[in-house]
């Protein structure tokens, strides 16, 4: 209703995207990239993998909510072909939470892509998936998560980065960029505008004039 | 972390604002606006109502999730500064849905602000609270939505209207803006460009040039 019937030209296995969710997620960071992504359900399935299965706390929740239901845990053995971590200020322990670096790492050797928004890119980086690529992050937190991965080059200026396997956008809000561009990565430009209209965002077309899809 | 510190300048109550949940609501309506308000939680309290305690589907929904848990049901007697709604396939049913409409014409007559991102609109019309208001609504859907609320001024064109006390938005993305111009409407725009530029948000600067807000 919100955004236009996504195309049934071709017909395909949808994508499974896992959305890792933290204790102190930032909400934005996910739920923006699971509104594009999920508005085009007959290309993308979404799953929420959480430390366990049951609420998730994210980083604005203050006396109670709100809580997103993980559904799967981390270690979940359902193969994902993207993996997508936002920021917040779960990414602070984040960075030392083994267990977590550990599945990231696992699920980055099979995935087709390894996506983060905002400081999530710091809990990439600590994972070691950053090493060698170009990437981009959080504007204002941008000096703590150059700490946790200093073989990444990093691009600060961009709104979003695609190297290889791994895209990494700027803060919050620039998730849903991302997200828009990731639907043109798999599926062309023309649906990834189309979503973005559908959804009354202004997609950021600067970044794409440099190069940087 | 991904957002700068609220200013504590003039402690205040916080305001508390009621983000209501429904069946089918569309997950970037709320979760964009819930984003805005919920990093200056030293002025907004957000809690979450809906049909019951537990956890509410989102439009999005697929197999599984997301789902984000009610904390109280719509007939709280909480007492809300502002109560929100959003959009999405849910509406459809919503309304037709008496208790849900009963619900928002009981907070609309304490509130200080009743606010509708994209075919929440309709919901706000059908309760008649749209009545001889200037407002607007999500693009695509606009057509129906002026079916549930006849009397309503309609201003298709803009993000966002501010009419008395009634704030409605365009689609799914434009709640980032309303929410934007919510906060500069409470605590004033230098204040809100702070918190939009924390989330690297665009806020749209035409809608207030054109005395929208």
């Amino acid at each position: 209703m919100s955004a236009p019937p996504a195309s049934t030209g071709q017909p395909t296995r949808p994508c499974m995207v896992g959305i890792f969710l933290f204790d102190g997620f930032e909400l934005l960071d996910v739920c923006g990239p699971a509104q594009v992504l999920g508005v085009v359900s007959n290309r993308f399935q979404i799953r929420w993998p959480g430390p366990e299965i049951g609420p998730v706390r994210s980083a604005i929740a203050q006396a109670d909510g709100p809580l997103i239901e993980a559904q799967d845990v981390w270690e979940t053995s359902e193969r994902l072909s993207v993996v997508l971590l936002g920021g917040g200020r779960g990414t602070r322990t984040g960075v030392n939470d083994e267990r977590l670096l550990a599945a990231l790492r696992r699920q980055a050797a099979g995935t087709e892509l390894i996506a983060s928004v905002c400081t999530g890119s710091a809990l990439l980086a600590k994972a070691g998936l950053l090493d060698g690529k170009r990437a981009t992050s959080n504007k204002l937190a941008f000096k703590w998560v150059v700490t946790q991965g200093p073989k990444t080059q990093r691009v600060p200026q961009a709104r979003w980065v695609l190297d290889g396997n791994v895209l990494t956008s700027g803060g919050v809000a620039a998730g849903i960029d991302m997200a828009v561009a990731l639907l043109a990565h798999f599926h062309g430009e023309e649906l990834a505008r189309r979503i973005a209209t559908g959804i009354e965002y202004a997609w950021d077309p600067f970044a794409k004039a440099a190069g940087l899809v």
